[in-house]
């Protein structure tokens, strides 16, 4: 980055990003101390904020620039398929750091901006500084009818319980997650409770349980090529959607039913009749 | 934190920041996957994100928990302030580190949920991590009536500069500066032009003056006390506002005019005939 001015290279970010007009409704993009952007009629906003740390999300040695750049919007886009938005816009506040060669800000933002594109979001501000190690915080708003919006709070006994696709996919590996956001779509009005499995099946089963005040029994969980039951169960980064479903509604194809909800000791998940310990990933736990 | 898990942080967190309900337009706040926020009629939003980073923009030894909490807030507020916006809501993405000793993010939030609530700014969500060194970003939210956001590019030949303090304040000791929310609602339908003092008066009326695509000459700058012009035009994190308008109109109390803008070479500010060079603070200048 040497001779570059920040000026400089928020100009360059934001020809990267194309200008900021269009249907997202955003009026006003990179360059002036706030975006601007324009609500539609009947909508409700959804606002997701991820942060991705050198060391701790990812290594230079397992994900490229680019990578990161991906990771870093696909997680909020995940949050934002997991509510059953559409994504609208997105804020990228990122550090780098001397662990960052020549060109590695470039490849970081074309492999969010390619994600971005796919996706109909566009890359409306954000804050620039320097760090000792690499890091981003990402926001991703998206919209929904009113009241349309799924959460993890609504969940029945006697719901079935299903997953977007096979778990214990390890992070390291696992680098362009894709973010569930057409199956959120398609669960608005129909999934009582939604979330993505961000930090493991047992704790993010247990959370939903949790805001349901509802138990379940998982019945069996589909397993990454290569993942132990263990990995599926207690893995974190999976990015694929956990939601429940009366019984009588039929699940959009591809997903896969791992169990049902009973009443209960709230949070409860048992397996086989035995209680499954809550070990996702924690930053907090010691 | 030891023993601490970050379900039972967030809930805590989510205590101290009290319910999400209420005239904010926030229908649901900590705890699931996004934040839902319902827009009111005829409103535009406003974005604004900033990077606070341990020995980049802060120190503990300049600055306490609850310094750090408010700075961070106050970083995002000014540049709402900025826009003439009325706060909305905040997200706050958190990576403690080794550095900080027990209690710390407990005080940290106290800090910054004073503040907040005294800007009637609630907070909606955020992520919580583990880092080397602390760092903090904050997403503030803020809403004006439609087209009447305050943005940088509409000086004109002929308006007057103004600025809403003295200038040069060191940011070590600067702890608590007051986002100027009040002057920049009373600046709507007023301002041709206006921005936050985040990076220095140099660069920032700079700034102002390409956006703007005009040059700007200064006449006088208040300083703080203590501080030297060259502090007061290169010192950085003033946050107080800085903005043009017609000579026909009168400025609101206690603002100072300092200069007028002119036409010329895109950018240009001089000071009793001399270019004043854009020495303020800037990551990435070599």
């Amino acid at each position: 980055m040497i001779g570059s001015s920040e000026t400089a290279l928020i100009r360059r970010i934001g020809k990267l990003s194309g200008p900021a007009v269009g249907k997202s409704g955003l009026l006003l993009g990179i360059g002036d101390d706030c975006a601007i952007f324009r609500p539609r009629r009947a909508e409700d906003l959804l606002f997701t904020t991820d942060l991705l740390i050198e060391d701790v999300h990812f290594t230079h040695q397992t994900h490229g620039p680019a990578d990161i750049g991906y990771k870093a919007l696909a997680r909020g886009l995940s949050d934002i398929a997991a509510m059953g938005g559409e994504p609208r816009f997105c804020l990228v506040s990122l550090a780098i750091a001397p662990s960052t060669v020549d060109g590695w800000m470039d490849k970081f933002f074309s492999g969010l901006l390619r994600l971005a594109r796919k996706y109909g979001t566009v890359l409306a501000g954000g804050d620039l500084s320097r760090a000792e190690k690499v890091m981003c915080d990402i926001v991703v708003c998206g919209a929904t009818p009113r009241g349309k919006a799924l959460r993890r709070d609504g969940a029945k006994p006697g719901d079935l319980i299903y997953v977007s696709g096979r778990l214990g996919k390890p992070w390291q590996t696992h680098l362009r997650p894709v973010p569930r956001v057409a199956l959120g779509l398609a669960l608005r009005g129909r999934a009582t409770a939604a979330m993505d499995l961000s930090d493991g099946l047992s704790l993010d089963l247990r959370r939903l349980c949790e805001a349901s005040a509802v138990a379940a029994e998982l019945h069996r969980v589909p397993l990454a090529r290569g993942a132990t039951l263990d990995q599926a169960l207690h893995g974190g980064e999976d990015y694929e959607l956990l939601f429940t479903m009366p019984p009588r509604l039929t699940p959009p194809a591809g997903t896969h039913r791992i169990g049902r909800i009973i009443k209960g000791q709230p949070g409860n998940v048992s397996l086989d009749g035995h209680i499954v310990p809550a070990l996702g990933y924690d930053h907090f736990r010691k």
